[in-house]
């Protein structure tokens, strides 16, 4: 594969521009009755048009046989190998809420938890707590002070919060406080390397003060800290690639990685029209956009093979208002399969279509799992797919003379 | 990929021969009015049964999305990873003009160039002079002499020379003089590194010299130097493949990228029915021939698709004298695309057929971007080529027991 380092020393100026839909957890496999995945079973018109018009292929994000977790799945498609950059849970966490994460901060999730008189843990999301109660939580919880660090506790959604320490020499190489499994106890968190002993002192004298300060709420009486993580050392796509990037998500995890990557997170509202809407208005100002739908996910990982194919629908009715914007390269595909049947993330390859006027179009009618695999993009790693935009908007220079 | 390492290891000593064709530029863009290429306009009934009794796929010379130059393109197509290996463009432009670069030479390419009273360059390339007048003006500069080093000024075509400095120490981390645009002084060459600064400035003496030596000559009154390079440290194809290589081109830059890789050159003349009969003439010499016919990629440049479309069809009318050589494999591809539409190199990948009576016959029944898209060599890195053209030769042993 040609590095980021490569192309980087290739990118052009142009006032080109490039929409990335990535509609999560797009590829499905099929019902055993109809034989159909969910996005073979959705009428997808405008999709299929695009296909016709494009180039396609079957992406795949981590290798072979992988099923990637959201961020590096992500991190492929923005070009990035996502077995050298690695961005810790905390960090995305952190990130994803808005949260300007310093080369000094120390991130963690935490997830607000019930455990029973002998310390156990008897719920590890507290019966999944309301958002506001949550907020109600880490006010208290911000009071907490400890010696040679500042502390930051944000609420995220539910049971969900994030801790940021902040301070000199906070290594992330420690162990996770969350157990896992119910039925045992919170785990003391540990150094992984001697540099890290002075975090782990900090924060485990932080989850000891927190039990007592939750001591008496029911039924979140205790916090579980896992995936430490600090700023990852990761080029932006403006470094990189030259683009002023905009980024159209609505979930904390999605705005978090474009921010990392150096996205602007652009503000829109909750449903697919929405998004159109926010790529509409900021069409002018941007170079790139980056439009993530997250329902379609949501769906496989409820195994609802029906909500699926219906949001896939949504989303096809909505791809006028993509073409009509006219950009040089429109890419759709997903950042992994999640199909209904499996009710989860897996390693199934991804379909996708790459339109431009300078595409040489293959014979690809339609847009899913069986036609993409006969295009002619064939089978590649989800890192090329950036370079493949680029080339298509006529933003990289010729290697090599 | 594996490694020309790995293949030195396993190759043969064998009598079997192979011929790689290479239409340069050959993959274009359908044209927008016919849906077709130039390769799908031209009628090519030779080549179209190569490809039905053959194997056909589709090759990224440096990888997707990725427009190669020449010299790189090569290097992939004869085996050599392209991102590993780089040859500077004045040790390919001394070699192509028969050169021999020794390892004490320091190369770079001079165009003769216009400036005005102020030292502004307002032509680069000094109005094309003719390659007469060009070799006059080279033998005015051969007066230059600098302590320590030998000189050589070669003339290659038009405009264009090249510069030998032969001496101790003198490496190639040098700016260009060349400033690439008009309305710009030549810029002062610069040292990239320490160990540099002796190459700098001996070469702005000459520079300074010849400027002197050119004063009153119209319009090529200053010479414009680039590309500082020394010989590549690179493995020869007899090294790794055993193979004695002959090859049949008429461009000074194939020809110095066949000599960097152990090469004999043919003698050939101008038109692409003298190439085959220097194949014919040198059939029994040699084990591998590289035939090399660049008209296709000057068409392309042009943007002339007609034209383009008539060379491939001039082509396909030699290839009989070629298959009744009877080589035991036969490979047909391009170094790159060059559609007409874009009027430039570009990253769409290139149609190969690989013919040998040990091939897998796919379905396939024409040589067309379209159809060896369909092929059962898919779409593949150039850098395996000539790992598939050894096997099909019986020219590569097992790997492992």
């Amino acid at each position: 594969m040609v590095s980021s380092e490569v192309v980087k020393d290739l990118a052009l100026k142009s006032e080109t521009k490039i929409v990335l839909v990535v509609i999560d957890g797009v590829g499905g496999l099929p019902d055993p009755e109809t034989g159909r995945t969910e996005l073979e079973a959705a009428e997808t018109p405008h999709l299929d048009e695009l296909a016709h018009k494009g180039i396609c292929g079957l992406i795949d994000p981590i290798g072979r046989g992988i099923t990637p977790g959201s961020g590096p799945a992500h991190l492929s498609l923005f070009g990035y190998d996502p077995l050298r950059y690695k961005i810790g849970r905390g960090a995305l966490a952190a990130m994803g809420i808005g949260f300007e994460l310093g080369h000094q901060d120390l991130a963690a999730r935490i997830n607000f938890a019930t455990i029973d008189r002998d310390g156990i843990v008897t719920d590890r999301r507290a019966r999944r707590i309301p958002t506001e109660r949550n907020q109600e939580l880490c006010e208290k919880l911000r009071q907490i002070e400890i010696p040679g660090v500042e502390i930051f506790v944000e609420p995220v959604k539910e049971h969900r919060a994030v801790v940021v320490f902040r301070g000199a020499d906070l290594s992330e190489e420690l162990t996770d406080s969350d157990p896992q499994k119910i039925g045992l106890p919170a785990r003391e968190v540990q150094a992984l390397s001697p540099s890290a002993s002075k975090a782990a002192g900090i924060v485990n004298e932080f989850i000891t003060l927190a039990k007592d300060i939750l001591a008496n709420e029911k039924p979140a009486n205790m916090i579980l800290l896992r995936g430490f993580a600090k700023h990852p050392h990761i080029p932006t796509m403006r470094d990189i690639y030259g683009l002023r990037c905009g980024a159209i998500a609505t979930y904390p995890m999605y705005k978090g990685i474009s921010r990392i990557v150096g996205m602007d997170v652009l503000p829109t509202g909750p449903n697919i029209s929405d998004q159109f809407g926010t790529l509409e208005r900021n069409f002018n100002s941007y170079d790139f956009f980056y439009l993530h739908i997250k329902a379609t996910d949501s769906a496989g990982e409820d195994g609802d093979f029906d909500r699926k194919a219906e949001i896939i629908r949504e989303i096809d009715s909505q791809v006028p208002r993509l073409t009509d914007l006219n950009p040089d390269v429109i890419v759709v595909t997903g950042d992994h399969s999640t199909p209904s049947l499996l009710k989860s993330h897996s390693w199934h390859p991804v379909p996708i279509i790459i339109y431009s006027k300078w595409c040489r179009p293959d014979s690809v009618s339609a847009f899913s799992e069986s036609e993409c695999g006969r295009g002619s993009l064939g089978r590649f790693p989800a890192t090329e797919v950036m370079v493949l935009a680029l080339a298509h908007a006529l933003r990289l220079g010729k290697y090599g003379a």
